[in-house]
């Protein structure tokens, strides 16, 4: 609903520059497939090493990439020199994480001077049918100055 | 606090198999280090490719082990044959998931007839210090007669 | 988005009876202002003594009302035999809540056997304009044959 | 398990004075009966008209004290020019709040520079005996140098 306008012109640089310093995210096998203002998507297809006990995605995985989805979101909208942070979040599955792959949404809700709110959703898909399996909620911290990768030991 | 009893005596081998099933374990490299009734601990070893941009374990991460943790926590009071679901969860990232190792730590809060609550605890062991990173609650659902494991399709 | 029918044809008068059991909607001065499958509203005016230490609504206040706002939300789906529970709730408190009133939205996201999952909202109404102050989610579990009502001691 | 001191030697008087300004404590009759660094307990009488439709309190009055029970717990540790708010909480009612009182309890777990985490418990003392009714996590913002009562309009 909410439309959002990005301060930074070159935040969808920024954010999937991000991305691929997450090291879980190449471990898992996702990708960012959408960068808007306020609004991004993150995919991950099936694989045997992502699941839980009864063979669907765990839970662990379907969050890990809802929060990456909330956290860009958020940070399309935050100064160019800045880093993202969870302060918390919560989710609810729904359904099983049953599918050929995921989708997760993360939309901004509210941005605030130094607290982002985030809404969360992810989609299983299976045989080509999408299907709500996770809605969460998300509270980011925008860091002005601090630099979004590791800092020298 | 609460002391819970186990009403399944092989409760630890149905849990750790359970914990064997779930192939992102595997992926992570995750083990189970403690189990008793209504406690269960998870251990976790640092690698870059379990990161965020900034080079600590990723949020999601954290909360895969921990939900994990809670999850199997519940199911060691549970019936012989039955299974788990979580139901949500929320978590506090209260500090960097900054460390050699994390520890997630599983406790049963209160068990029903249909729904077990836990809390979550994640431990950054740094240098051999342990500190709380993360801090979090969870709905468990039981599922009686349901095998724990992946059904024939 | 989601589209629901509900099941009992009578489903906003038994609705509105159980909000009227409700000893602290009277003592609030809560009302409900819509009912539909799936969806409803609760409005509640501005008094001095719903307030926290800054003159605003106590998020306690917004949170009740928004507890039954998805609590009945959930309920108009249920069949006519049934009580409605919840079983968690989360809420973001995104800005003050100042305002002449309050609406409290709950909305449907998910309707299962026995657990059903809303979405919270909560507008603060100032000088005639609406504005969010407070998005929450929410597990409701389904109570089937319970009576909704205080049962004989 | 935490201990935590207190900046502000007159921390029990201020908390006290922004209890008294809370409007809704009054309305629904609760009382500050502990007051420790870090740690709040607010205890609530039975009223029929706290009550949701089966009689018991309702789970937002019970959430309106457990919620000030942490914002008060947070607020022991804050400076005393600096006002507190409920950035968000979660809570989870594990069995019914039925019983001639509640006892609100929140406790620190981790206080940072601008955000601080609290958990929250809320018990039902029915004919004497104590027990879990909800468990929560809190979180909670510190503003500096904000008077903690209403502002000039």
């Amino acid at each position: 609903m909410a439309a959002f306008s990005a301060p930074d012109p070159e935040y969808a640089t920024r954010v999937l520059a991000s991305f691929d310093r997450q090291g879980i995210m190449r471990l898992i096998g996702a990708q960012m497939t959408r960068v808007e203002p306020g609004h991004v998507e993150i995919e991950l297809p099936y694989r045997a090493d992502l699941t839980q006990q009864h063979g669907f995605f765990h839970a662990g995985v379907t969050s890990t990439i809802a929060d990456s989805a909330g956290g860009y979101a958020g940070y399309t909208l935050f100064p160019a020199e800045s880093s993202v942070l969870t302060v918390e979040y919560k989710m609810n599955l729904v359904s099983p994480a049953d599918g050929e792959k995921l989708v997760a949404i993360g939309r901004v809700k509210r941005t605030g001077r130094s607290l982002t709110v985030c809404e969360l959703e992810v989609l299983a898909v299976k045989s080509g049918v999408a299907k709500s399996c996770a809605f969460g909620l998300q509270t980011l911290m925008c860091l002005p100055g601090r630099a979004d990768m590791p800092q020298a030991g």
